[in-house]
């Protein structure tokens, strides 16, 4: 059973930006040559997130960023000294990391799913981890 | 080490919608004979999501419901044409997918955990993936 | 290939509390001699959650729970009649789970990244399951 462990690297280029990754995230399940099984894509940062949305419309992320600063302001009366409490808030709401299955070496997303990287407090390189289980 | 992947399928009934798939998940891992694992449920559609609560009152998915529609509103001023970018960012919040540890072929779910598929944008036909992991 | 179940127990001490849990997962994962593979950190409780943040600066812990009671307020016409269904509201917005990469026996969190048990009802006893997969 194949239990597979990589490390994708990110540069991000605003503030906040939803990076599609799903390309990146398929090469490591193809290559793994996992037959059933799971993929679990986690961000090891606390202003940065994983989410699984859809692509096709580039609105949809824009409307997620959008309504996630309506309701985190930037600006919002926080203790943390450091300016960035509304992402560390954000990337709590999102979570740091999503499974997806998977089969015959390809991640089972939906029709219109896509694996996305959330910079909430870049611009940044950042790092994702992929972790494969299965057989 | 059986690495099981089943589909279900769900007939949701109205635009939002938490149901309960507590049942239908339990017999797939029934089914899988699992000693000691875990069971990814997972969503492959961005309009809906999976989330583990309260079932014994149903009071608690109404007021959650509810209460998405108050920090996302249908109606918003989102980009998205479709007039379903509430529900694209209320499943970013709740996540695709929800993991349950496994033993001697039964759910760890707590005392009063269910698993339950959250329809966001429906009434529609649905899909659910059950992904086993153990031995 | 090792799988792992074990439950630690928690005490809460306040009606909300994030309490750092990373030392006892850590022990947890430690223990199995995992080499690769993955922890799965789960809240069998509906008014309870897991996040992974900041652990550095415990004021990003008290800003997520202060926002957190501006989005969902304790006090908000909810039809739960146990007067904690703004608990439930939060538990399902954080998660009921985190998943953690391990690698040489060792969670793979980020620098700044710890495990988080989020009472959101409490002063409780309350459990958390890790579940671990690897070989």
């Amino acid at each position: 059973m194949p239990v597979k462990l990589e490390q994708l690297s990110i540069r991000t280029s605003a503030r906040e930006e939803i990076v599609n990754i799903t390309d990146q995230v398929q090469r490591v399940v193809a290559a793994a040559g996992i037959r059933a099984g799971m993929a679990c894509v986690y961000s090891p940062h606390t202003t940065a997130a994983i989410t699984i949305q859809e692509s096709a419309d580039p609105d949809v992320r824009a409307d997620i960023l959008d309504h996630l600063r309506q309701l985190v302001p930037a600006r919002g009366g926080y203790r943390h000294r450091e300016g960035n409490a509304d992402a560390h808030i954000k990337a709590a709401l999102l979570g740091a990391s999503q499974a997806v299955p998977v089969r015959d070496g390809r991640l089972l997303l939906g029709t219109w799913q896509a694996v996305f990287f959330c910079e909430l407090d870049g611009p940044r390189g950042r790092h994702v981890l992929v972790a494969l289980h299965g057989e």
